[in-house]
């Protein structure tokens, strides 16, 4: 049974953890750490880390940049493997985080989705596959608040495809201007904008005669806690101190 | 039982013309005409119109457009509906075709798929029922070889949806070059090229945590021959002479 | 300005149904009823309907079927008509609510889905364009703890597509168990069953070297609250007494 | 500069893998064989394999088991690696085959799509990731003229995904006929029929709030002269003698 404390657990993340520990088998949460100490679940609530010295296998960090401190010292002095999930922290920060990997196994991803780290790994390996013969193009649809585009994810599949690829391919982001056949080595890069889609990645891969789409959708922010429990189950199996990441996870199957 | 006429009946669509009369129920070829005369099927086959006097509902043209002349003057002698689905007109040879159809039948449509035909009447009344509520995007897929985006199919959707809207729709080819939330009144347009994909197009509307997607798909260019046979039993039923569209035979269901 | 009266205004969609009048122009929300009278937002909340009698134009409900009689008494009395969003009538009560409908708009509807009963709407327009041409399939996607299949809504639209084909089409949910083509008045149903799919629904319209897809997708219950703000505004327009549902409101358009 | 023989080269395949070899750098026809010695392309064309003893580096063999002895027995004898794209053997003929392999490099595949060969790598590389924590559903949709349900490659990828998946899944083929949850060790596989659409094979897998999709498409049977370019190429860099198939040649990238 992998025991699992939750930092920030009365969030909204935190007790989507929270709910996903209940409902899983072989992992329960035995204590939380939040501001706000009402006990909303089975498991105690504790306003500072150090307050809770019992069992502990994994700590899944869902409160915020504020709180890494405190998080940290508590999780070297203890041993334990901490998944952090909480973002914005300044480069002071990011020191403290890797000079606890050197102690602890440290977990912190661009991207906490299990889906899109699988869809990741998927198209470099497609990619690895059809070499220079095939066409390749991404598309992202997000709702219409979205200031930017293209979405970061689709920018880290491009990424992806170009390391996978025999060539250095070019990032086309507007056809409408031009008026010449597709390069062989471009990767064509569409964002559709509209209502409150969360957020959907696809990539093509077009041959001759033949096409396939992985396509990744997330329904709700919630996928974030999901990955996160999935990155606990990883980490505490490491025997080593480091930072990892989604990608090693995906590639340690 | 329809009887038709095909002209052009020896090229790559007067055949797939002549599968589909031979395959449906209801409708025979019994002439053609081509520079070619070789009887490849059932029928006879005739260097020039006026050799073939037999009896006949519906001639359908797959020809080119130098052998107008002499096809219209049959056809209007004969007073036989005419499906034209050659392209590439000149000026004059559009004067004639319009004046054939002060006395006959002529089907004449920029795009004689059904389907493409059959999508664009299904947004023009999504876009009716939703108003100015939904975002609305259009996507469109084509081959590798393609010169121009967006298609000018996608460009006759985003029309239609603009006559259907309440309001003037701004087209947004390229959302890389911004950084603002989507504006209320855009119809985004995105094109993706690769393969030998024939051509797809795709209408997103995307309301408050619902989406409903309307797409065409075209697996080959014998779509042409299948909306043209469809046009021929649709203008055989024409009591008046004029200039038909395939949106006119949409319309009529 | 539309004045909206939120029936259930503190629960979960009476929540939502605030905040799209929030967010919409031209529409207000001035008054609640709940049981839990906490004032949530910018109007009052009251007990029991009688205890308001401000100013309004329509009435929402989503509480529960067991606050019908002094709701529909209220409205009746007011001359003010109610869309009625929640599910779980006796025969009694829906007697009650047609004798409301004499008197006063009432709308009531098996979906309350704006895209699913665009969805419906645009099924039966392309079935009537296709006619017997072409081949129909519905699938549909829905979360992994739903215990029946096809879901309602599949089968609505099944029964959508039978009134508008010209044949009595036959229903196919499992093509494993035989060993030849497909029927040419089949409707083949597919079910498929995964994760927390909200709902997905789609109809393939498959010709000859061309297909045409309309899906509607379901991001969270949400969208009830969205068309039933909709109805409020087609409800309030409506002149004369009686029973109207979502197939209305398209129709109106 | 890849030099490519090809069996059978005045058929429909046997031209499609000539316009390929004339399309793609690196690669060139040399000599062809078929019963009907006319030259279509630069190429000479034999009626027997041995009357051809100028260079090579492959055969490709698109032509018929009838065809098989005296083309094995050339390749043997020349130590030349052979594609057999041929299907219909008997049990004497797939012994010969099995001899050939002891000494020539053979290449055999169940589908020889490149395309439906990456879908089978890539789920069950998606299979291994996920674990036991998603639900796995198949998809594929053929034309109206297809007997069997479901699809034998939807079938291979069944059993890919079994291979992959830590649980014995139970194959579902239809829900209609059931009324409780979805099992968790369930792959639904439903089959759609209509029009004439080639092959399409989709795998879903659903996580919470999450979902990826893997969707293979073919628009002709052309992909399979792809795949024999694509295996020729993979077979004539082998070092050993064996019988290869196309889940070799996607493993090897």
């Amino acid at each position: 049974m992998l025991k699992v404390v939750i930092s920030g657990c009365n969030g909204r993340m935190g007790q989507v953890v929270t709910s996903i520990c209940e409902a899983e088998e072989g992992i329960t949460a035995v204590a939380g750490f939040d501001v706000n100490t009402a006990k909303r679940s089975s498991y105690p609530v504790y306003a500072a880390p150090m307050e809770y010295q019992g069992s502990a296998d994994v700590v899944v960090d869902f409160s915020n940049a504020s709180a890494l401190t405190p998080l940290l010292a508590y999780c070297v002095k203890r041993k334990l493997p901490v998944v952090l999930c909480t973002t914005g922290y300044s480069a002071d920060q990011l020191d403290e985080i890797r000079a606890a990997a050197e102690t602890i196994p440290v977990f912190k991803s661009a991207n906490m989705s299990l889906g899109v780290n699988i869809l990741l790994d998927l198209v470099r390996r497609a990619a690895k596959i059809v070499g220079s013969g095939w066409d390749i193009e991404v598309l992202e649809r997000h709702h219409n608040r979205k200031v930017d585009a293209p979405s970061g994810t689709a920018l880290m599949i491009a990424d992806a495809l170009s390391e996978a690829l025999p060539y250095e391919p070019e990032y086309v982001y507007d056809r409408h201007s031009v008026r010449h056949p597709r390069g062989k080595q471009e990767i064509g890069i569409s964002a559709m904008r509209g209502g409150t889609i969360v957020g959907d990645h696809e990539v093509l891969f077009a041959g001759r005669d033949e096409i396939i789409e992985i396509r990744h959708s997330a329904l709700s922010r919630e996928v974030f806690a999901a990955g996160a429990v999935r990155a606990a189950a990883f980490l505490a199996s490491r025997k080593h101190p480091g930072l990892y990441t989604m990608e090693d996870l995906v590639a340690s199957v």
